[in-house]
């Protein structure tokens, strides 16, 4: 990111969301965000590879809390919980911003080129995940384990949380609670 | 498919298949898997959207086993045993094909984009199962939970099936118990 235009990254991010809201996701085109935010094509795309990724904008953010909460877990702290409990700090950094949680669910299930990104960034989430868990000496299967547990429980929790107003945190934790009695054969 | 070639899809298959492994995924082309099976670049397209395809040949097929096995099991099942019965129906399906699957991962491993292709392969076979489950009754939640814990479970056996020596349908057996304790918080 260029010093000559600390703000473009920020305001590409507004000016695609409201082109998408405005005229459609598949209306808009990289010229109009680019136009609307009051930089080049160029500069789009030097910043994102192209219109759908800014919607994933922020998943490094999401992946760095994410592993940050996780190293922070005290030793010894069973693997499943200290993904329950990373989990938790992201529900945090969520629930203030279900509005927009909201409506980049719908966008997303109505394009399916969007559903797939969104899968692949919450496998590399995953991922990030289980690389932390196997950091701390959790044997490799319990930490993939748990970290695909874990991302299924999020998206379940998720789901939830944008179809309805109950906490986020609390979604979490049902369907933690929900994981345990599947995973026992309940 | 036209009564006029009734092996094409098969045909292309196996050009395909022989073409990856004699001179790379990436240099081998459409015209020359065509070439290979003796059919026309259309008739490609009339069965495969690009290359990539070819290698997700039977996704459809083990689909079709999954669900079949799942709907065979006893009503009252618990929903991770049905799953776990089903993925081995699956685990017994791909036992004899081991040569193939271990260049399949390789090949996968070494593009991104073939990676892409395979998380959202499994997606979709996630979505199946928890579909599968929901019509067996069980609850939208424990359905999803089931269906993407079986499917890591599923992937976590796959990899060390590939890379060793041991038979499928043990090591997804082992990864099921593995799951049961990290869920419970082992």
């Amino acid at each position: 990111m260029g010093r000559w235009e600390p703000d473009a990254r920020g305001r590409l991010v507004l000016a695609a969301g409201e082109l998408f809201l405005i005229r459609g996701f598949d209306a808009t085109t990289v010229a109009e965000i680019a136009g609307r935010a009051g930089v080049s094509e160029r500069t789009f795309f030097r910043h994102f590879a192209d219109k759908r990724e800014v919607l994933f904008e922020g998943g490094g953010e999401l992946r760095d809390l994410l592993v940050t909460a996780l190293d922070e877990s005290p030793v010894g702290t069973p693997p499943i919980v200290a993904v329950a409990t990373a989990l938790e700090v992201v529900g945090e950094f969520f629930e203030p911003r279900r509005e927009f949680a909201r409506w980049r669910q719908q966008l997303i299930a109505a394009h399916p080129e969007l559903h797939e990104r969104e899968l692949i960034k919450l496998a590399g989430l995953a991922v990030a995940i289980a690389d932390g868990l196997r950091r701390r000496g959790v044997s490799d299967i319990a930490a993939t384990l748990a970290a695909e547990a874990g991302i299924a429980v999020f998206r379940v929790a998720f789901d939830r949380w944008t179809s309805g107003d109950r906490e986020l945190v609390a979604l979490l934790r049902e369907a933690f609670d929900e994981l345990r009695t599947v995973a026992a054969g309940g």
